[in-house]
């Protein structure tokens, strides 16, 4: 998919800072390569696109992202096969929903062509950053922020929309335990949460370092008017394995429509395996628990692909799931897998070749 | 309020931009005075702070500000009275805030003392910034934005405290007429809603320019869960005159604890104008308006001072109010002003000498 038509300027790095970096002890989103795509948004349109080298930006500190949080982003992945093809995953998806987070959030919307058209030839660029090997893979952070010298509330005139890569490694998170949220929420109805809005995200930092010091790892939200009901967590849409059955909560204007949750829906129904897209309270989660029906609990997203969670409290009750050798977190894990790194079959059309 | 034990490091710009500023045709958060102050945290710890010419900033495009909106701000005024002397309203709600809000993003609070000695020391180059005449003000930014190159969704280790300053007129803002808000909202219970955190406000946005597409320049928020009862405007507090019983909001963690609104609570408690802080449902403000009983709506916060509001609507119902000679808004307003201005007495010692 090249699209001789968008023409981007490029500049390339005098010198690969590959060397200097160690693929097997990757911080996640630590590590950046080589140049990033940057496109400025003036005038009321998306301007001639670079890319450069990766580099520090030169911002006024009255720029309305600072002040007003008018910013949008979203996180996929490159993988490389054994044949040194470079693939990623529904991207189409991606650039949907930045576009729905956009416009959210009274950001212009970022054209499709010139988006794909960055996103091949940055890839192209930085190919030696795509480590072959499963779990290995490039974070691809594409994001959109507004610019405009001014600090009044209302929408900006100036944005930049940016894509910036960092190669990440398949990681264990050791065992996760979670909190269900019974006081703090993180999105209201009718407010933002659907969106991969920036504000959305350091709004859960400091009840998640509450959790932490409890011995969570993560908060699964439940929703504000009740704190009945359980939503996601912080960068994953949630799953919930009762007897051979499962569940998972609809998508809605407070929930993130993640594309690894409903890729797992699809491959659920491929595989004949149970799911109920509803509302699930928190009651009847403790009650499965209680009753050992509860089998399992894991969080989906790009970033980890498949969360195991080994335990949660809500209330100051405290629950451990089993420990399975059947789980479907490793089975869904295992399968998403393969596609992405283009060992099985793509029956769905998932793969796209960079 | 000058602490020597605090050492700012000042590098003057080297030509001031003032002769360039039209002073009678001043947009509001558009124009910035010559220095800013500039505090860096790392190590746990914030560093020695600066004042430098006003100049854009450098900072990576992996910033977690720009990915996670863990940013917090501040909004207040500096006035000029006509003996040449600074004043300003009730600082020290503004630091106290500013670290409540910091708290809520997990951002660390910044020290009162630098706040105060690096306020004073910028207010002091910048006075000629600050034009005499009821109305003109300086308007005075504080802001917090996380700086860490990391995009993992966890709180930076490194931010930059800035204060910068911009020459503010008063003005008319019109006809101001609103839409109560029905579906969108501003802030879940548990949520981030009571503090100024960069995110509220961009998530306004895209609803309000629905509103101002309907005719309406602002939106009043109702609660997320029912939208049954009002809450505040984008930048104000809400204050509705029901005979000549002032009704306004309790703060909560959805609302601001605004200081103009306090400060106006305490001028009605002082003039003996009845005051109830509750709950208030758009039936009974529908109502009201409906037998004549509403005479005003009006909002107060730091911008606008007193903002009145000369219509509604809801639910496709269209409301006017009346036209008072004897008004609560234009009273109150004339009030404040002449404790910022250093005109009347200030009976609460709210006014602060810089
Ligand atoms: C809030 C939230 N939920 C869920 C997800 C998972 O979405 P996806 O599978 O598209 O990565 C993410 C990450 O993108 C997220 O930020
Ligand atoms: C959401 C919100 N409400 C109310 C206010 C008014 O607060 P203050 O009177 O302290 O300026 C502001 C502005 O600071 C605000 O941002």
């Amino acid at each position: 998919m090249s699209d001789h038509s968008i023409d981007i300027k490029i500049s390339k790095a005098s010198k690969s800072k590959i060397e200097s970096v160690d693929f097997n002890n990757l911080d996640f989103g630590k590590v950046f390569t080589d140049h990033m795509f940057v496109c400025d948004y003036k005038n009321g349109a998306w301007q001639t696109p670079e890319i450069t080298p990766y580099q520090p930006l030169t911002i006024a500190p009255s720029a309305r992202v600072f002040h007003y949080g008018q910013a949008v982003f979203e996180g996929m992945k490159a993988f490389k096969d054994e044949q040194d093809q470079i693939w990623m995953f529904r991207p189409e998806d991606n650039h949907d929903r930045i576009n729905k987070s956009s416009v959210r959030m009274a950001i212009p919307e970022f054209p499709k062509d010139v988006f794909f058209e960055g996103l091949t030839q940055l890839l192209h660029l930085e190919k030696d950053w795509i480590q072959k090997g499963k779990g290995n893979s490039l974070y691809i952070r594409p994001f959109v922020i507004a610019t405009e010298e001014a600090i009044s509330a209302s929408p900006a005139n100036t944005y930049k929309f940016m894509i910036i890569c960092s190669p990440a490694q398949s990681y264990y998170a050791g065992e996760v335990r979670v909190l269900f949220a019974e006081e703090f929420s993180r999105a209201a109805d009718g407010g933002v949460g659907f969106a991969k809005a920036a504000g959305n995200y350091g709004a859960q930092f400091y009840p998640t370092s509450l959790a932490n010091k409890k011995g969570y790892q993560q908060i699964i939200w439940t929703d504000a008017s009740t704190h009945e009901y359980l939503e996601e967590a912080g960068t994953m849409n949630i799953f919930f394995r009762v007897g051979d059955t499962l569940l998972t909560t609809p998508t809605s204007d407070r929930i993130l429509d993640g594309i690894t949750r409903k890729s797992l829906i699809q491959l659920a129904e491929d595989t004949n395996i149970d799911v109920e897209i509803r509302q699930i309270s928190v009651a009847e989660i403790k009650e499965a628990a209680r009753k050992g029906e509860l089998k399992e609990i894991f969080g989906a997203g790009t970033a980890a692909v498949i969360n195991p969670i080994s335990g949660f409290e809500h209330a100051g009750e405290k629950f451990e799931l089993p420990k399975l050798d059947d789980s479907y977190a490793t089975f869904f894990k295992e399968k998403l897998l393969n596609i992405q790194y283009n060992i099985s079959e793509d029956p769905h059309g998932w793969r796209f070749r960079v």
